[in-house]
Parts: C-alpha cells; sequence; structure tokens
C-alpha cells in the first residue's frame, strides 16, 4: 500500500512521510491523535494533523529543551513540565539524580496513555517516583503557584488549538512567579524560517522579554519540523546560559547524541535574519533578497 | 493550475513546493536544468532534478561558503571556485575588494547562461574584472595548478553526476597542491542525517583528512535543502577556523544576512551524533533510538 502522511508547512510548501503502518486513531476531548510506523522515520505522532515527534529524531528536541538548563543550574531540584505528555522530556530529565520533584501538567490523558502503550522509549520514565502527573490545564495550574519551581520546561504545542494559551504574555508572568529567584524556563519556541512561524517567534520573545530579565534564545536543527530550524526560549531571573554554564556538566556522566557543552555555547549563536526577526518590533520580513 | 515541484529526499520522505509559473527547461550536454517560480520560496533552480537553490535562502549556503575563511584569511587574494556557476559564491566574493583575483571553473555552459538571464541576483558580479570563467572539467583544471591559491571553494552538486569527480579523494590532494601555505579549502559537504546522505558525508571527510593537516566540519540552517541540516569542510595547511578568526572581520562592513562571527564560532560546534559519524570508520547508523 502506497500511504504518505502530509504536513503543509505552508500552504505551498508540504513534507511527507511514508506510512509503513497506521497504529492508532482516536479523538479525545482537545484533539485527534494519530500514531503510525514510517519507513524512514520510526513510530510518528500526529496530533490535530500536525507532526510532533518521531522516532528518528525527538531525542534532538529533548535533549535540547532539557540539557541546556540543566548545564546552567546543576542544583535544579523542583521541576515543572507541561505538556510533554509523551514523557521525552522527563525520560532526559530522570537521568539527573539530583532532581527531586518532577510536576508534568498535560491537559490530555489520552496522549499520556497512547504514548505509555505505543512510545514505550519516551514515556519509560514516567512512573519514576518522583514524577507527579496532573491532567490539568497548564495555564490553571500554573496561577496558583508561587517561588516554587527552579525549572519550567513549556513543551506546548502550536500557538493554537488546545496550546494556545501557553503563549500568551500572561502565561509566561505566571511561570515567572511560579519560579524561584534563580529559577529558569525553557520553552519551544517556533521556527524562524515561514511567515507565520516567523511572527510567532516574534510576539512569543516579545512577551517573555517584558517579564525575564534575561530572555535568550537558541537553535536546533530539528529535520522533521518545519524548516528543520528550530528555536527555544531561555529565560530567567539571573542566570545567563553562556556566562553561567556549569563546566562540570559532563561529570554527570550522561549519554546525549545531540547536545554537549560546546554544542551549548554554539546553540545561542544565531543568524543575523533570526536576531533581527527577534529583536524588531514590526512584522518581520521573510529570509530572502528577493523580496527587497 | 495546481502545479507542484517535488524532491525525494530518500524513497520515503519527500518535500514538494508549489510553482507558480515554469519558466525555463533545457537540456544541456551533462545535466537537465529547470527553473520555476514558486509561491512561497521566489525563484528555484533544479538540476536532474535536485533543488539547487531557491531565491527565498541561497544567501544562508552562499554566505557561509564564503565569510568563514574569509573571516579566517583576511590576506586571501587569489581564488578558485569549482562550479558555482550559478554565480552565487562569486557575488559574496566579489565584495572584498581585497581580493584581486576570482577563477571560476563551471564545466556547464548553459548553467552560467541560465543563471545569467534569470537569476540576475544571483549572477550580478560576474562580470566583474576579477572573474575569469572557465568553462572546463574542475577536476582537469584543478590538476596542473601547484602553489596557486590562496582558497579554493568547491560548491559542487551532489557526489553523482557531473558533480561526481568533485568528490574524490585524488581531487582533494589536487587541491591541496593548488592551494598556497596559508590556503583554505572549503566545500559543501552534504547533510548528515538521511543515511545515504550522511554516507556521503563521512566518505568525504575521511578524503579531506587523509589530506589536510586541518580539516572540519560546520554546519548551517538550510531549510530547502534535505533535512534542513548542511555540512561544509573547512580544510586548511595550517590555519585553524576558531583560532585564527580574525576579530577585525566586522570592519570590512559586509551586509550579512545569516553569517556573523559569533555565528562563525558556534557552527563548528557539532551534535554528538554528528561528531560520532566523522569519526567513525564503520558505516554510518542514523540518528535516533528505534534502531538501537
Amino acid at each position: 500500500m502506497d500511504l504518505w502522511f502530509t504536513e503543509y508547512h505552508t500552504e505551498n510548501a508540504r513534507f511527507s512521510i511514508k506510512v509503513d503502518k497506521p497504529i492508532i486513531s482516536v479523538k479525545s476531548e482537545f484533539q485527534r491523535i494519530d500514531v503510525f510506523d514510517s519507513c524512514d522515520f520510526g513510530r510518528v505522532l500526529v496530533l490535530d494533523g500536525y507532526l510532533m515527534l518521531t522516532e528518528k529524531d525527538e531525542f534532538i528536541y529533548h535533549e535540547m529543551m532539557t540539557h541546556v538548563p540543566m548545564a546552567v543550574n546543576p542544583d535544579i531540584r523542583d521541576v515543572l513540565v507541561i505538556g510533554a505528555g509523551d514523557g521525552g522530556i522527563i525520560r532526559e530529565l530522570a537521568s539527573y539524580d539530583s532532581i527531586r520533584r518532577m510536576d508534568m501538567v498535560e491537559i490530555d490523558k489520552l496522549v499520556v496513555d497512547v504514548c505509555r502503550e505505543y512510545f514505550p522509549h519516551l514515556s519509560c520514565k514516567l512512573a519514576d517516583p518522583r514524577v507527579h502527573i496532573y491532567y490539568e490545564d497548564g495555564y490553571k495550574f500554573i496561577s496558583s503557584k508561587n517561588n516554587e519551581y527552579d525549572l519550567i520546561i513549556v513543551d506546548s504545542t502550536d500557538p493554537f488549538g488546545p496550546g494556545e494559551n501557553l503563549f500568551k504574555e500572561d502565561f509566561y508572568r505566571k511561570c515567572c512567579n511560579a519560579l524561584k529567584a534563580s529559577g529558569i524556563m525553557v520553552n519551544q519556541h517556533e521556527s524562524p524560517y515561514y511567515p507565520d512561524d516567523a511572527l510567532a517567534v516574534q510576539k512569543t520573545h516579545k512577551h517573555i522579554k517584558s517579564i525575564f530579565p534575561i530572555a535568550m534564545v537558541y537553535q536546533a536543527h530539528i529535520p522533521t519540523y518545519p524548516s528543520g530550524h528550530f528555536l527555544f526560549g531561555f529565560a530567567s531571573k539571573g542566570l545567563d546560559p553562556i556566562a553561567d554554564l556549569n563546566p562540570g556538566w559532563a561529570s554527570f556522566g550522561l549519554n546525549t547524541r545531540y547536545y554537549n557543552t560546546d554544542l551549548h555555547k554554539g546553540c545561542f549563536a544565531l543568524p543575523n535574519y533570526v536576531k533581527e526577526l527577534l529583536n524588531s518590533d514590526i512584522p518581520v520580513i521573510p529570509p530572502g533578497r528577493y523580496k527587497t
């Protein structure tokens, strides 16, 4: 059977993956959840038609969301993860013995149930005794928190649908309140390349910059996300991701496939067009000379 | 009309771009040449069915091939460019007044003619009096050269078809001979992500490493190339791309949209899986946990 999954990165650009076998298609209260086995990317998770992860390259996203903050503050003890129902972030965090609590807030229990069954490589640490799962809206959950966490990781879907609230300025203010004085917030920050995504990058950065004393952006190569050029936000009340990088991170002895401390420093060095996008108040001009 | 150009990144993964208008399709002695206007990427050049460049993101490739070596040795005077019939590399080089000679060797005159007509933003500096174009096989051209160039840029197509010779060990040896003692060679080094491309990365690096005392690899985000994760080789007889980076590069006053000197340092920091690929003698294991 010649079966393909296609994601439209814009109306006029699309990426298609050949499906070996559909595994499950279910609808939760919040979204449609699809899992299939692909020929080249292993198992794939799709929410509302958008590719969330593939077994081939999920390690890039999850390592970059986790080890960057952990290498800046090795004293992180209490962590809040918002979204991340697949378990990938928890898997990476669980490798640090120094962490004592991982609260995970996922709005959609069915995502967790599906990933527990079909993505054991991702969900393998959800049963860690330090993990507490709350099936709630992340926006509501965080509203009551104050000075409680060392690290908040916002592993949201896109800025529409169930994840929409997690891109609002007010949400980032609540995150700031929920963090201790040495707190760090890391968030998925979309891609700078296609115009609609770039606009989300710009808006998100503007919000975070207005709240956190330190608001920086770093990048990674994630081939199955639109454009393959993916950004993350690093915001804190004082810690600088480069100046405060702990040179002893390697002594944790973690086996990473993407992250290393040289790359940590390198990933904050952004292309000029991305810097312009982040620093500009006017709507983004897409890269390229052909428009100028 | 609903017209799409599709490139297969593997047999089981493909990227498609909506075509606004086909511009020209011709066949040279060496390859088929197609030009079309796309809805999202401006004008696009395709050789033998493979996407060579789009107006939207060609600046990334051309800046990274040119400014990285130029920032390491600002005394570069004599440059050889192999391939690069579209003129993009020459456009970037021509902004340095310090360069006195640019020899360009392109096997296919029709590529140059097509780009002169349909890609004026790329070919705009081919008439610079310092440029000498040779319509010859790059492999043959370089065989007679000795101690002549400060910089060689190998802007080849892929390791099959007309560009095949430009990936052979013997070719890199000839490049080494053609370089002066402070010489640098930069080459397009394919992508590390899909298995066939990764194999080419590994082979190419092995060849270059066996010939040049310094052989390093750097990366960029080029969204319209397979996986978006693209590599370049930096090889030299002694100059180190980081230690010898000229801190005064910014004084050239060039208006770059991707390259900057922070990014120069950052782009040599490779993910672990790419380092493993480059340092391994056994055939590549594609990234991802699902195979292990």
